[in-house]
């Protein structure tokens, strides 16, 4: 099956071959926006809620004015309808600044496409990572807000150069580390880890983005009997956790396999860390 | 004179007013993309070589390709005749990676806009600057190039967050520091300081977009028996200094006349630097 994507305005399904963005508009000019990308699960977005509820934090970092919560819903719902029964679908959630810098006209829109096979791959197959300093210390999360860390701004240059720098150094992804050898997050996805039937990943307040996905682990791991917290840890942390994985709300629990070219060694269940992580309940 | 701004692509000029760019264009999902902009006179680009040659460094930062010189050549030409006589008139170079994540197929446009008459004052009136923590160790420039320090990306969600937190606390502009306390740059100009008959700005290996209208200052200024230099300084220095300016290819040199809500006395000759930075030669 070959789905070629879909894109839904506020007037509805339009052809999404054809340009919809001004030159001038902020979003491009100035990566002036933010997003959101998430699971479509049984004909519904999965955790829209949480979604909306981060994009809106987003927008508020950032300045920016979102559409109404009714326009998502409707024109999300349209985008369900569309490709209902289809597997795999992936849907995102753009607003940027417009062409006025006020902000009183912002674009947005929803796009929905097919999660690729190499990331459904990944689920199964596991990851090879290597660890990038982000360069910024965790205590300027609170003092610089200009520097809109946790923040999903569309200004993701260095996010994806991190993922090319993975790829060009035989790895798949990247994971973030501060200067003083935290742990952070994937340039993605949220970073996580097993000590016996402990899950811990570092808190928000390290400057990272609150992972959706994380929290429903973690909320359905708390149910299965798995102690879980929110605490930073160090590089030395990955290689002798008894797992490491990415989660993120389209790749789900990824294991990481290798890191920084070195085995790590997986005694965790990885398979119940998928399921937890996961929408599908049996 | 009111200019509504005009869009040049491979096909001429077209209609501003009407999308030029997909929904999924990488350069508005992810701010992958690079720019430049320069001033237009007599009829012509600015430094149009040197920005060229930025823009090409900022591609290979980002594993972008751009269309060939001659492309450019024949849309800038184009977006110039049809300016020709208009005053104070700027124009942006865009490449974005496009929809296809190979990069093979950019999307790449020129817009032409009037300078608005707030940067136009600021040269003659100066500026308030704050100055705020860039979080990033200069060091890391060449030992972490994924993080794009120098770059001129599309993703310029921080540098447009800095601005907005600097008008917020009375200022018109922000000056980023890193964290030793070494001054670097603002988010859309270098900075220069005069001591004596000595121009210093930070030198490109700090993390910061080598500026081409300081290229210009420091050659004009050297013809004109000023001593200049690429040279580290720290924050007491633009207190302590004969005078503080912004530079770039629009404001030109704005001098900084209140730095953190502190005075600066500027016993330097701002006109004469302001006219050794601009490409007006009488």
């Amino acid at each position: 099956m070959e789905f070629a994507g879909l894109l839904v305005t506020a007037s509805g399904i339009v052809d999404r071959a054809q340009p919809l963005l001004r030159a001038d508009d902020l979003g491009v000019l100035r990566g002036d926006g933010v997003f959101e990308r998430l699971l479509i699960v049984d004909g519904e977005p999965d955790l829209f809620d949480e979604h909306l509820q981060r994009l809106e934090r987003s927008a508020v970092m950032t300045g920016l004015r979102l559409p109404p919560p009714e326009s998502w819903r409707k024109a999300i719902a349209i985008a369900c309808d569309e490709v209902r029964g289809l597997e795999n679908m992936s849907l995102r959630m753009i607003v940027t600044r417009g062409v006025d810098e006020s902000g009183d006209e912002p674009s947005w829109y929803v796009l929905v496409d097919q999660v690729s096979p190499a990331v459904l791959a990944k689920r199964t197959e596991g990851i090879a990572a290597v660890t990038l300093d982000r360069g910024l210390d965790p205590e300027l999360t609170e003092r610089a807000p200009w520097l809109l860390m946790g923040a999903k701004t569309l200004s993701y240059a260095v996010n994806m150069a991190a993922q090319r720098w993975a790829r060009e150094h035989d790895a798949d992804d990247a994971i973030f580390v501060a200067p003083d050898g935290q742990v952070l997050e994937a340039p993605t996805s949220a970073v996580v880890i097993a000590r016996g039937r402990t899950l811990l990943s570092p808190p928000p307040s390290v400057g990272i983005l609150p992972s959706i996905t994380l929290g429903r682990l973690f909320r359905a791991a708390s149910g299965a009997g798995w102690e879980t917290r929110l605490e930073p840890f160090v590089l030395d942390d990955l290689h002798t956790a008894d797992g490491v994985w990415l989660v993120s709300s389209i790749r789900l629990a990824s294991r990481v396999h290798t890191l920084d070219g070195k085995a790590l060694t997986c005694v965790a269940p990885h398979d119940e860390i998928a399921a937890l992580s996961g929408p599908f309940r049996a």
